[in-house]
């Protein structure tokens, strides 16, 4: 039985990852960016010749070296290949961010701002073919970044960006989750309460124990309930089996994540 | 512009909120369990009267007490309602293992066990309608279980599940991702290779560290890269704005999560 | 080569531990507080007589019973037998306060208030016979409390109690380190400043984050360095070497420490 | 009422800080390496001339600027100053360690092997000048190095020090406390017990966790109560009254510690 979307092939501007089996090697590069040529001591490939081809296929060097043709994971293009202009949303805290606003595919989200365009993408990605992402933003250089970071993923055209201060509030109605990250976010609950369904669920991250403090004084001005303040720590280990322990530093903080569901 | 998916109805075996605005209290039932009657000292509801009805709806008892009628978030439904014979994938491991795994709309996911269906519930909301898991299982009462428990959230469709043991392998090729929660997940790796396409990722889920090291061993003899080990600490703060902190007790320990990719 | 402190003997008002070995059972009593026996069905043991026995011993009920007889550890009798009217200066922060404070024998220390004595107790113990702890605070109850704890572990003698408001200001000069765990630390920052000696240590506890930065403002009027502000979270795992995993719950917030130094 | 130990003055080995105040500048300092001088382009101090002054003293440059002569705290000492050439036991950990083990003035504390020298510094310190630190080490360069720190901070004269493998056993023998701090701690637990006297707690660090599952095990064969293991982790915050918040990274994994109670 053969299954699996093992028809997904490489489309112009995507991100794609050369794995080097022979040398253990990972080369993750945007075809687009890449601007036709990829070339090592190895050889040279012609990055054109890619689009259309199978991912999981095996290619070769004009010197006839292979590399396994990989599709980059959504986790690991955040990390390692999103342009930063802001502060992210980590994935850690982008899929907690994901359940617990209930996002599912065919959904309308809204956010604000856009930053990098990470929360943006996760979003992008899960509300599906039949759903849709709305991203308030005023700053031209964040939209441009994030426009071009959801591009080399393949997520940009679910994506409708609009240049706006949210504080003229959101022209949506109705819609089924809300997401803000931006400074003073107390200053734009109301609008917030106004754009989302009934049962929606909104989700504020916060750098600072001050500001969740000042969301919160919002938040009791509204009706909300289930009202939630949480944070995520991710410990990584050193993957060796027979001396097994934590890596010995890791992130200490991320954001603050503030939680509430209009009723 | 009204939008969002507001025109979610209300189907025979949902689980739903009934929140009563005026004394700020939740009560959450499913329709089928329920059998018929909401009653309180407000009066009653017939249930199968609100089977169609929009969420979102005010929905009156026969004294005139009104409601909101609100879906369940997986979130909620996975915390509070779920019945488990089993210790669970609890939701801020099962989204970090969504991310990480790389599951989206359209895939293919392979998991066993089953347990009580809290993973395989979150997979089967983000493969979305055109995706699919499997999911291998040798006990009887977990696969009725873990399926009474996705039928109460509508997501039992998307799930085909295999009551074998997955010694002798899985049937599927090619498979987008694979998820093991097994008390010898050592012993099952070959398999999951075979099953899983390339540049495919597959996560496993221990409680301890003698488990993390076992595992850990058998990915050595397998051609996986970007072996990853963690575990996810959540931190929730009493939302209370002028004398913020921590609450007093936390979870310490739910699961190390361990991450490959098949090259 | 025998040395070590095994001449130290049971004194009336110690509180010790009786070690069943064949049920291996732990019993902790306080010697003045038990009134003059312990009985249990394997007999009774007279508590008068054990005074002046050494510890390390074994003794027998009247009925031939044999226990070991054992000091408590200072760590057992805050957690086990320490009497609360307040939240404690938990072990975990109190060593580190201790070292962090830079208190050694010989040391005078202030602090305001008593609370139940845990700091204190710790305080104390590591002052020694030739150092002192001045303890400032206004409530009767708790100051007889303390007290009351204090002799049961014999430290009471090295601990002076004035029952005063310190908004008055402390009566010494010069103090090697000075502890608040008060409600309002900023009202006294200033008192406490003219208390210390110059590159003495001040030590502060407050649960949340909001009086953290209202004692971090009140830092910044005046002369000192270093400041720093951290939690300690202590986790621990269950003692099972083929099944090593953390407990599943662990406390999750005691205190936030600030500390600085005066220049 | 002039108390405290103000009374403490410079000796020539110690390590000091140099507190510029104008400039708001830390300079610390051991006397005998630093050879004579003390040179910045705010003029040279003499430090021979610094012995036998007291702490917290003003002190002039030959160009008149001033400095504050303050004691290093232990705690700076152990994270600023030490030499290390070893992974150290950190105070948190020390800390911790010292309370659990209940080691107090006057006691013998046993340890093997010294490392850098970290946890026999803040031992010597608690165990004060009544008190005793055997310390069982086999390597050359290791003591060497211990007894530099612990002369630069004043505790050696506490510290014997035996050249020896423990697996030859303790000469001592009814200690208060033992602790370990050896790659393979299982090894040497019975011959900690010999040394322990009843009712004494011993104490074991090691950075993996197959470690902690072997020494769980070793200590299943040995009359030991009280199991325990366990983990610190220290937050810091940035000092910043109105954005407080977790500093961005931190030490995510130092030691397990592995405490029990011979009866």
């Amino acid at each position: 039985m053969l299954i699996g979307s093992a028809m997904c092939r490489v489309k112009r501007n995507d991100t794609i990852m050369l794995y080097d089996r022979q040398n253990n090697k990972k080369h993750i590069l945007n075809l687009r960016l890449a601007k036709g040529k990829f070339s090592t001591d190895k050889g040279t490939i012609d990055l054109d010749s890619l689009v259309g081809i199978q991912y999981g296929s095996v290619v070769k060097s004009h010197l006839g070296h292979e590399y396994l043709l990989l599709q980059v994971t959504l986790y690991d293009f955040i990390m390692k290949k999103l342009n930063r202009l802001t502060q992210i949303v980590y994935p850690k805290d982008a899929a907690y961010i994901l359940l617990k606003l209930d996002v599912k595919p065919g959904d309308t989200v809204l956010e604000s701002g856009i930053g990098s365009g990470a929360m943006t993408a996760v979003f992008a990605r899960y509300v599906g073919e039949s759903g849709m992402v709305v991203s308030y933003e005023k700053r031209d250089e964040f939209i441009k970044n994030a426009l071009s970071n959801l591009r080399k993923i393949g997520l940009d055209e679910r994506v409708t960006i609009k240049q706006r201060d949210i504080i003229e509030g959101f022209d949506e109605r109705n819609v089924d989750a809300l997401f803000l990250d931006v400074r003073e976010p107390w200053l734009y609950l109301d609008k917030a309460y106004e754009a989302l369904k009934r049962g929606g669920m909104i989700g504020v991250v916060v750098p600072t124990t001050n500001q969740v403090s000042e969301t919160l004084l919002a938040f009791e001005r509204l009706s909300f309930i289930d009202t939630e303040v949480g944070e995520l720590l991710y410990r990584r280990y050193k993957p060796v089996a027979d001396r097994l322990r934590p890596e010995d530093r890791m992130s200490a903080h991320t954001a603050y994540m503030i939680f509430a569901r209009k009723v």
